[in-house]
């Protein structure tokens, strides 16, 4: 049975106290303790918790058994860290966004009296999850092998952040330094490598697993799926119903290098272009319709449902010709892919 | 002899072209690669490297000789290293405290077409230290010692931060949040471990000398010289001669949780603390004034004298009383205090 998002947050109270236990260690004055304790909070609770989720269900699967009590507390901790190093990553790039709300709350940053603080926020965020392999994870044989693969994720998604923010400012619409190499650097390094391997990477570690090979095999199936994802979260935002979604798409008004664009400017004819060029990326409906417009003429929808499922034949073989026998499990790869094929929110 | 900045900053290229290939590897665009480049220059270079510098001098006064080429080569990353934490600190510090210049440039943030791109920016000057540990360092016994003591610094440094920006927020003056304990913990944490500990426990370890006794009685000399150090700082900003200090002191306009403050706090008549109360963290040069002649009546400066006086006795005894038998030289602390006693800039 996979695991309730439910049973996963029984365990956070008890790393928050674990937090605030080292800070009291260094004294830290009752206010900023407090602080830290809002913050971790508030930017780590709230999310569905897929990627920590995903370490618990996949550590159960890869054992083929119940985890004992004990064994449930460490794999929902090492999945409680891939949350904190996406609140790390939350915090900030909303405020290099100019987001407004996040998970239905006001950002962060835009909380009264927080403001610019969040940035050293985020960095406690980043430095509890190196607390917490200590606490937890010293002992064991792959503790450095964990370091190492958070340095590692932490730093791939920092050079996916960078290659977005460079590639699409807000406030300057140049589409000629669109492309769809760029764009598929971006959503890897931003998303894939900490959404989708980060956490099989996790489990394989913990449940005694971690084999070279199956590193590389879990590598070379979670970043095209983890690549998959990003184009379909580019897909509805633009294509599906908003009542489904849960929230209205705004990629066009926002210039985001996103993966229609990108299709957009591969077929578009000289003339498509331009008017791809004069309207992409303003902040009015009459520009962003036209584009759609044009999104539409390119017929962009069944460009997609190509892409889809050119990409899934491919990951159901990849999936299927999987050699199981230092460890690795098919259904681990299978859970993932069912979780998100055909999917409309 | 010492290490000269021009020998030690020779080391710097090759570590950027370290991180650059390292980039390359994972095909990273090439407009982002120059981004890093500027921003590892910017961040990095310019300022007097005491810290990084501190690192090979106290390696060469351990080992009592000169360093081979591969030895100077390997110290000074290590130095750099704290030069990058540094520098991770500062760029991001600027944002938070909404500074102007830095080293006499504009601030990263303030850069044309920087902003908070400078927020990812930071984060890639932390994963630096990282990358450059494990190119440099992996093989060595103690290379988890290292990366856990830069985990442990940067936390500490990221407590003090939080507390110093709670305690004191630029916009919003209450004196009755000020204390000399919370003074001792944000000037502790804040600046004290990275900039005095970090350095001679980083040579310890490089040297092979960093048993359990030698790096307790470095932190217990080094805490307290780096506390010194901040307190002859804030000294400064008031009371030295801004031709002199190379420039103009902003500590009371800035609200800043100073320890001149601190300590008219605790003497100051009720008569005297609402002057200061009025006064304190205006940003105009008629309020300053008031809390100037305030700190002359409480004769601070004298104040100041004595303390120096006694915290240099305290260290010089502890200095004097260290157990050199397993490798710890007194000469490196020696070093330190010389350098910054009675110091005028």
């Amino acid at each position: 049975m996979p695991t309730t998002l439910k049973e996963f947050e029984t365990v956070f109270p008890k790393l928050v106290e674990d937090l605030k236990e080292h800070c009291q260690k260094y004294q830290l004055p009752e206010q900023a303790l407090k602080w830290f304790e809002q913050s971790l909070t508030h930017n780590t609770l709230g999310g569905k918790c897929n990627r920590g989720l995903s370490v618990v269900d996949t550590t159960q699967l890869l054992l083929g058994r119940k985890l004992s009590d004990d064994e449930f507390f460490k794999a929902a901790t090492l999945g409680w860290m891939i949350e904190l190093l996406q609140a790390f990553f939350l915090v900030s790039d909303d405020i290099m966004d100019s987001s407004k709300t996040r998970r239905g709350q006001p950002c962060w940053y835009l909380m009264p009296n927080v403001g610019m603080i969040a940035i050293n926020d985020a960095f406690m965020l980043e430095s509890s999850i190196y607390l917490l392999l200590k606490k937890y994870f010293r002992q064991e044989k792959y503790y450095l092998d964990l370091i190492e693969l958070f340095h590692e994720v932490t730093f791939q998604t920092e050079l996916g952040q960078a290659c977005d923010l460079l590639t699409a400012p807000e406030d300057h619409v140049d589409l000629d330094n669109f492309s769809l190499e760029k764009y598929s650097f971006i959503v890897i390094y931003k998303t894939a490598y900490y959404s989708f391997y980060l956490p099989v990477a996790l489990a394989l570690h913990f449940a005694g697993f971690a084999s070279p090979k199956n590193l590389k095999t879990a590598e070379d199936i979670l970043i095209p799926m983890g690549e998959y994802f990003q184009v379909q979260d580019d897909y509805l935002d633009n294509f599906a119903d908003p009542a489904v979604l849960g929230k209205i798409g705004t990629d066009i008004q926002d210039n985001k290098c996103s993966w229609l664009i990108n299709q957009a400017l591969k077929i578009a004819t000289p003339e498509q272009r331009k008017v791809l060029e004069q309207n992409y990326g303003k902040k009015d409906i009459k520009s962003e319709a036209v584009v759609k417009e044009v999104f539409n003429e390119l017929q962009l929808e069944q460009v997609y449902t190509k892409y889809e499922e050119q990409r899934v034949g491919e990951l159901r073989q990849k999936i299927a010709s999987i050699d199981e026998s230092e460890g690795l499990k098919k259904e681990v790869f299978e859970e993932f892919l069912r979780k998100i094929y055909k999917r409309s929110k």
